[in-house]
């Protein structure tokens, strides 16, 4: 029998990937509901051929589905979460509330799919950098135990919400125009600049996100790997790049490395310089996989490799990843 | 008794900035003449009150001038500079053509200024990813020896010259405006992008421009550090920035660097994550200094920081560097 799924936050950046996702999958789902906040009532969403109106969060209202797919901020996660746990619904939940809670599993299904089976009614998703970065590091991983990645990111504006992805372009056309830029989405002005500073500082000097990336990181890989990240904003709409510095525990020659990413799913190689083909965040927009170049040995250690990775942020890395929970469970 | 000082390339976007660095400084020189192709032949650039006439590039009109800064492409300052300095002009040249060639000094004025003085009539002017990094790097260095350096560059479309900026602009435009950007300055279209290709590839998979940052850094600081560079291009207009991960032979820790910044001329630290104070590219545009933040210990090697770095790339990067080396010999 189709299951029926709810999707909390739909009109969000994640929440209308996940709605476009789940349609292209064509999943065995009898039924979808939409739901945000007050604000969003009343707004419709195609999905497929039918037209579905967004109704208003409410627990007796989203409980009635067997799956909700949360795209909400970690603090409605947390009162919402538990809430629709207790009346049975399953809950994967998108935001970093419970990610690194020992009781919830954190899955990447092409890495770790036997947690999701073992779940007490709720799965995290993980962060959209740690998902690129774990499928970018995991057929390596294969190979050879990976001991050390240091990690610099280059993040799109989509990242931070459809608000940031407006607030870009107007702020670039703004600046284009001579005009100062006003910014509410980011911390500073988003047009020609570089912020170094997603989510916010924790006392060590280093980002939430710089910790996600490596505390996520192990909990997904079950491994002790050791992450030092720095992760930058930059303008870009979508698609997120990460430069990978990767140490192993043998030698991984770039030959290994692009066999291993071959047979792997969800990851592609573009990698011919010659012909000047690597990912670029226009070009890999819309793609569910994470695409991988500049494959090349780091001769500076023993071990050491370079990558350039880019991903579509809010399919691979949020609603794809998301749905292919999903997947897993129905 | 005055100098005289020829700029050739003068018309454009390091030309021009030299010139400006020049007037800024106050140097001991009677005459500045302007050059450039023959296309800029009769514009006038301001220096100071004097209007200044370009004229067209010939080795009669530039070697009567004492000394000549070269900012124009490698291949052209492989031609002129031998015949330069045949006919007694001393030259500083910005190009890669001559920086490693062993008879040539490389030069950033605050960590290796000795060597400028033991030249042979040429002094070259390091690549501006480079000086921005060895600065950032040589204060470290000094408290304890780098053993290696993973860096991941964001560079400006300012270091690509003037055209680019315009494409830059341009593509930016168009892409808003729902049109397709073509692209002639950049490899790929550049708009809300980050291209991680910079100079042409070598067959080793890295670009000249992450080899110039391993090879010219060992020869400014007379070192055996290793560097392992990714270099990408994203869409700011003017300062590159730099992701630093640092491994030092002894423990260096953050109040260790913070004091051996403070006391390095042309550094300056902006670190304050509590007043989301770090330097960022239009912050910074328009600085003679190298800008510091996101000081942090990186925990996953035993002797590791983390950096932020961000230069103007026209001045530091490239005219203002050149021009502390003219006035060491001035």
């Amino acid at each position: 029998m189709g299951k029926s799924v709810a999707i909390v936050g739909a009109t969000g950046a994640v929440g209308r990937t996940m709605a476009k996702v789940i349609e292209e999958k064509n999943l065995n789902i009898t039924k979808i509901g939409l739901f945000a906040s007050k604000r969003s009532i009343g707004k419709k969403i195609n999905i497929g051929s039918n037209e579905i109106i967004v109704e208003k969060t409410e627990i007796d209202k989203v409980s009635k589905y067997d799956y909700c797919l949360l795209a909400v901020d970690s603090k409605l996660s947390q009162k919402l979460a538990p809430e629709l746990i207790k009346k049975g619904t399953i809950v994967i939940d998108n935001s970093s509330a419970f990610r690194l809670d020992h009781q919830v599993p954190l899955v990447v299904p092409e890495v770790n799919p036997q947690k999701a089976y073992n779940h007490k009614g709720i799965i995290s998703n993980p962060n959209c950098s740690t998902i690129q970065m774990v499928l970018s590091l995991y057929p390596i991983h294969s190979i050879s135990p990976i001991q050390r990645v240091v990690v610099s990111t280059y993040q799109s504006a989509s990242g931070a919400g459809q608000k940031a992805v407006d607030e870009l372009k107007n702020c670039t056309e703004n600046v284009l125009n001579g005009v100062k830029c006003q910014n509410e989405a980011f911390i500073h002005p988003i047009a020609f600049s570089a912020i170094p500073h997603i989510d916010s500082f924790d006392p060590s000097g280093y980002t939430k996100e710089e910790l996600k990336m490596s505390n996520e990181t192990q909990k997904i890989m079950n491994s002790q790997i050791k992450v030092s990240a720095t992760c930058v904003r930059i303008p870009t709409i979508n698609c997120h790049c990460e430069s990978i510095n990767i140490q192993t525990k043998n030698k991984v020659t770039v030959t290994d490395a692009l066999k291993a990413y071959e047979k792997f799913p969800s990851v592609k190689v573009w990698d011919n310089p010659k012909e000047n083909i690597y990912p670029l965040p226009p070009n890999v927009d819309g793609y569910d996989d994470v695409f991988i170049g500049r494959i090349r040995q780091d001769k500076t250690i023993e071990n050491g490799l370079n990558i350039w990775s880019v991903a579509d942020n809010l399919r691979k890395g949020a609603a794809t990843n998301a749905v292919q929970i999903l997947e897993l469970l129905i």
